[in-house]
């Protein structure tokens, strides 16, 4: 037989897959799994979405342009203006989902060898995309002491070379939930600009935001216009993920050409996927206000539930679903091992992604978790009622 | 400015999209263009698939497995099976078109710098995928004076080094709608054992072979079960292109596994998407066999009619819904340029792919174009008339 490609034997595995069998095999012994692991939303899709799917009236299913559907990216423009982002509808090439955006983005960008800093922990697939663009993810620590915020401008300074082509940050944070201020914003504009890189700027959670702390998107930052790389999604936000939409928003002229030429190749993003984006847009506002409450008050239950477990931390997220809390446990992996395959209380358990999966740095995020707040109110209650007794039943808990 | 990526730069543009600004001025001067250069059939996408469309009743439009819907792969089980094509359920993964199904078969098999060889004139895309996937592409003449039949088995033999992972064909053919013969099947699978290779089989237009020669999948070849990885996409056969799904298919254990990375990594193919592909499946026989004849008709008619222009010349094709035609010009590229920019025959023009573009070696099929038979006889029949007004008006008309 052939060999397989090396690239593809490098490509990490999430740690949260591995997981995956064991879950099952919970639920084949008929215990209640509570999904805290997972960034797909539970809450509804907006209804006058599912409304213009069933609207579709067309005889062939046709390509649309490779840079998606002009109606779809005019409707962006006007979007992104309510959050004081002005791009053109040249600016923006529609991906299919945020996945794409961001390895077309490093296709376009990055030749092998290549480097760009990403401060951990981080979305684990974007090392994926940097492996499938043979490129060099060097990743920048920070810290639950101080709530994830934005390493020290030393730091990165420290880790640049002459290969070093971009910075990538998510923001609002996956796994952290951490909201980057207007200083650690200035700090990587600086960076960026004296160093001249791309900053590409996952924005995919910005409709999340909780504490009032504003939203700082890469495209408010002046004078580096033409060397942000935007990554966005309609995924999160209207909890349409297995639409496949996204979107790649850049100023810099030779890249969008370079871009569309991935785009080009592969055809089409998905038609009817933007079709319903397109509609999502237009969702009301007491749909998204409904969705921003929801989690809003989940935020808080969870995050006051965890923090009064003995022995468990997690800082205040600023955005998006996720935070990342430290157990009393000495090896989380273990742990989240361990929940799955030989406890259950009630008949009941909890699947939670290990954090070490965010980092590469090893070592890093050994007694931490990622905690999603896709699931109801009830049952994150139940959730975290199950993790109190799980810890203490745990025999690596360490108080 | 951050300088963009040099893998980019070297991707090739389709000479086809070269012509696109060209046809949408000729239509903005009111000319009638006839669209033979586009692979989107006219043809309605089945019925029964947009009735599934319709009645889709799911409140949050969530992921599906990366590896697609198991009920989608079931069903393609069977579909396989009717065309002797055994496997199982899970040798087959879902994708995003046939396009990521190419991208994600290189990246799982080829590493930067690997080889593989392709008959050309070949689908241009193809080589934007190996540049992609940073692998090398080796083409390998076939040519019109015997129907662009497979190159001998030494040609082949010729271009193989240490390098070398696999062979790439296309069958039936795009461009030139040649189907391989079991003859040539064999030859192929015996270079393809005794080298070790890798056996990518894209067989997208099985549907449509029109000369009762047999349909020889790479999977029907004995001895080479776990070097095939054969492509698919139910874009072409159920006329809904735009849905963006397609498969690879293999028996390869660790190949799989490898894939399998590549498609966690983008979460998910699109679910709306593969619940219409799962409808499509179950088409009508009717529906099937009217665009099977309509494809029938079409083809006898525009290559009597080709082959009717003085000078012009096409095989017959026996399969897919293209030909590649010799023309009595000085360079195709030149000509079909000139029919958008500088011609018109009572208000109507054709547009054409020139064939340069389907062949890497320099001077290949500079007379030659590539004619889709995707628009109604009626246009057909105008298309051609304008067509061979067209060449003798041309300055570079040879004869």
């Amino acid at each position: 037989m052939p060999n397989i490609s090396q690239r593809g034997i490098e490509m990490p595995q999430s740690p949260i897959r591995k997981l995956v069998p064991l879950a099952n095999e919970a639920k084949a012994r008929g215990i209640k799994v509570y999904h805290l692991n997972i960034g797909q939303p539970d809450l509804p899709t907006p209804p006058n979405a599912l409304e213009a799917l069933k609207h579709i009236d067309r005889k062939v299913l046709e390509y649309s342009p490779s840079e998606g559907l002009r109606s779809l990216r005019e409707k962006l423009v006007t979007y992104y203006q309510k959050f004081n982002i002005n791009v053109d509808v040249d600016d923006i090439i529609i991906t299919t989902g945020g996945s794409e955006a961001v390895l077309f983005a490093f296709m376009a960008c990055l030749d092998p060898g290549d480097e760009i800093i990403v401060p951990e922990p981080a979305y684990a697939n974007y090392m994926a995309f940097a492996i499938s663009a043979g490129a060099v993810i060097k990743t920048l620590p920070s810290s639950i002491e101080n709530g994830f915020a934005m390493p020290p401008l030393e730091e990165f300074e420290k880790l640049i070379t002459p290969r070093t082509k971009g910075i990538l940050i998510c923001n609002p944070n996956n796994p952290t939930g951490y909201l980057y201020t207007q200083k650690e914003m200035n700090q990587l504009r600086d960076i960026v600009k004296n160093h001249n890189l791309f900053l590409f700027s996952d924005e995919v959670y910005r409709e999340f935001c909780y504490t009032g702390a504003p939203y700082i998107s890469a495209f408010h930052l002046p004078g580096i216009e033409n060397q942000v790389v935007l990554i966005d999604s309609v995924s999160k936000r209207y909890s349409e993920c297995g639409i496949r939409i996204g979107a790649i928003i850049t100023k810099h002229k030779e890249l969008k050409k370079n871009v569309m030429k991935f785009c080009q190749a592969r055809l089409s993003p998905p038609l009817i996927g933007q079709i319903i984006a397109e509609a999502s847009i237009d969702a009301s506002t007491e749909y998204m206000l409904d969705t921003y409450n929801e989690y809003v008050d989940r935020r808080k239950f969870l995050i006051d539930s965890i923090n009064k477990i003995h022995g468990c931390y997690s800082p205040i997220p600023m955005g998006a679903f996720y935070t990342v809390a430290r157990l009393p446990v000495d090896n989380a992996d273990s742990f989240c091992e361990w929940c799955l395959r030989d406890f259950q209380y009630e008949g009941q358990t909890v699947f939670m992604a290990p954090a070490s999966g965010f980092y590469t740095t090893p070592g890093l995020g050994i007694n931490e978790v990622r905690l999603a707040y896709v699931i109801n109110k009830e049952d994150l209650a139940r959730a975290m009622e199950v993790l109190e007794h799980a810890l203490v039943a745990y025999p690596g808990y360490t108080l």
